[in-house]
């Protein structure tokens, strides 16, 4: 027997019909003799009719009203879902964000989670009674509804588990697992049985949605194995003895063979950074704090660096990275700091992509980051920045050649599946 | 400087464009320098919506998660006008059922209203904040959510204002105040200033839709005067010197030359009783108790009873009425009753329409009734039964009759508008 979290994306979540649907699997999880609670999110477009409400009252919303709004969403999904499992003959009922009670801080809208009092789930769940938890939402030491952010749900659920000290969160999506890399793009792309959360952390912030960077991170500090699997491709739902989906659990509970199926377990991309070059930076100390110093004061996230020798003596081009969204604000505030860094030119550039090879299996970066350059530089792909991590290399392309890049490396790194279409 | 109560319906509350609408009228009431809080309906149709949800999930759904998922409407709603009374420059916050809090019985999805702790709240409003309130919801002895039925924001209201000792309740609707019939069949109807709480409560209760009777009841135990007023047909909003709805209060409070304005206040039409004719009952003691008991247990509520002389002797013919909706239960306890009772024939009749003229300032009944019976008489309507109480006369008759009836009553009475199309 073992106590089990699940969490059910908005696209599972979307009409009564696939709740149906989601009560199946779950009075199935609880009928092997495993304790249950589940964290849900709102259908699939109701949270944006939500927000689009409070754009509409006022483009300057009051955020704390916005949580009682959309926080809304889940709150009937929850009991519709309490209601269907009832329907199957399970006992089910819905614990709100304020009954359990969930505790974040105050930042309405963006809100994180402080503590959970887990001790009445764990007692009903205890008692054999299937708990439902709208994802998302909280509530704040003044008594008002808090929301965690979009994609808040999994964070949720990976919180919940480690308040009642889950053994496993299984978190099902509108995917069936974590891949290679992109299936939409590679067809030869393969699902991975397990990937450790570092590996995750990468893939998810390197653009690999299937999981909420945030709802990683906590599992990893919680010590809670996630699983991903998908509650559309399966017919009946997914037992204990055969999962499908992928585990994401930590380094040391993997086992030997695995850590030693290859070098690479994964390659993302990610269209949603920019570059920025000023020419002819003076080469002298203090130079690069002089641009880097006014982007951290406007909170702008700097990624890849490099420094070029620039035409003339005694200067050099510099050039790096920043989210797209910043991009415009990143422009204003050098600009504004022309004199004081002492740059010639100023050249953005949105036609860039990010590739990242990720695996804790990496020993030497040399050697990873020599077949990278070799196999895109057979196929033309020109490289313009590299950057690498204790388990990841990253270089930035030309933005047009994402999907070429990425079946190249793919096949590189012997990731692809042999019995691919 | 007052303190007042605001009721808005989900017709008012449709939509942005109408919610902003419900901002500007609340903002005026508050730069007069009232104290004001605000009651709300979901949005027209939501808690249909949300009602199908429930239904489609499991036609015997569980009343506690019902609660769960239809109170959503109203805090959507809250938190929308909390939004846009912001945006015009105004102070506003939401408080939910929970949080202030409104406390119960248990009875889920038809709670009624135990206490409500407006302390809170009435701090709040000194402090010159208005208190948005969701309609119809609480919360149980046990902590989860009630709501108080369809129609339950009115006394969510009521009772909020009877909670802050508001000076008075202004419940905006989608008609502009209480006429002395339907407007709609009889085109001379008036808007009247003034009703009792008494002559409301016998006005709703047969059939003027105006206001749900349980919120009438509140409001007369608790001596809250209740304004019923549009939000549509004034282009500015009301102010406090000139109120364009129908004030209901007690009846000490009216002034004496509206007390002895008319007989009649005025007359209301109900078309969903059918009625139920039992021929050849013994005519002994005990009979008809045979009839009603086994009707009572079966919580069927009797209203007009007439006991005809039969045709033989010894016997007698007995016609009451139940509401329509509760026709087919009564005709199978009375069948399965047959023996005990003692009738030939069980004759069921859903064409039949209850008129009711109404008025305090009603002296003897008989001159109203002989009023009543010469003009219906005049145009050939047949009257099956006629009941009294304190302030109301009710007259059954064959439904395809009612318009006529009400239009031949209202000139009757002398309550025909002079400058009325």
């Amino acid at each position: 027997m073992a106590r089990i979290v699940m969490k059910f994306g908005g696209t599972s979540m979307a009409g009564i019909e696939r709740i149906r649907r989601v009560a199946q699997i779950v009075k199935q999880q609880a009928d092997t003799g495993n304790e249950v609670a589940v964290v849900v999110s709102a259908m699939a477009g109701d949270t944006d009719r939500l927000v689009n409400f409070c754009r509409e009252a006022s483009s300057l919303y009051d955020a704390a009203e916005y949580d009682v709004v959309v926080a809304s969403g889940e709150q009937v999904t929850s009991g519709l879902l309490s209601i269907a499992l009832q329907s199957l003959g399970a006992r089910a009922r819905s614990w709100l964000g304020w009954q359990m009670p969930i505790r974040t801080v105050e930042a309405h809208s963006k809100a994180r989670i402080e503590t959970i009092d887990g001790s009445a789930l764990t007692k009903a769940m205890q008692g054999g009674e299937i708990a439902i938890i709208p994802g998302f939402q909280g509530i704040s030491e003044e008594g008002r509804i808090t929301t965690l952010g979009r994609g808040g749900s999994d964070t949720s659920a990976v919180a919940i588990a480690a308040a009642v000290k889950a053994d496993r969160c299984d978190i099902y999506t509108d995917v069936d697992g974590v891949y290679t890399t992109d299936p939409r793009i590679v067809t030869r792309a393969r699902k991975l049985k397990t990937v450790t959360f570092e590996e995750m952390l990468e893939l998810a912030s390197v653009g690999a949605k299937v999981l909420q960077t945030r709802s990683v991170g906590l599992a990893m500090k919680e010590g809670v194995p996630i699983q991903v699997l998908s509650s559309f491709t399966e017919d009946g739902a997914p037992s204990a003895d055969d999962l499908p989906g992928t585990m994401i659990i930590a380094e040391g509970d993997m086992e030997k063979e695995e850590m030693e199926r290859q070098l690479i377990t994964g390659i993302a991309h990610d269209k949603n950074e920019s570059k920025i070059t000023l020419t002819r930076v003076p080469d002298q100390p203090g130079a690069v704090a002089n641009i880097f110093e006014p982007l951290a004061e406007a909170a702008i996230n700097v990624d890849m660096i490099i420094q070029n020798v620039g035409r003339e003596k005694g200067e050099t081009d510099v050039t790096f990275t920043v989210p797209s969204a910043d991009l415009d604000l990143a422009m204003q505030v050098l600009e504004k700091a022309q004199a004081g860094i002492g740059f010639n030119r100023l050249i953005p550039d949105t036609n860039v992509a990010k590739i990242s090879v990720v695996g804790v299996g990496m020993k030497s970066h040399a050697g990873i980051a020599s077949t990278m350059f070799k196999a895109l530089a057979d196929r033309g792909v020109n490289i313009q920045a590299i950057t690498t991590s204790e388990i990841k290399v990253s270089v930035l392309i030309e933005e047009d050649y994402t999907e070429l890049a990425l079946r190249v490396l793919h096949t590189a790194y012997g990731l692809d599946a042999e019995d691919a279409v």
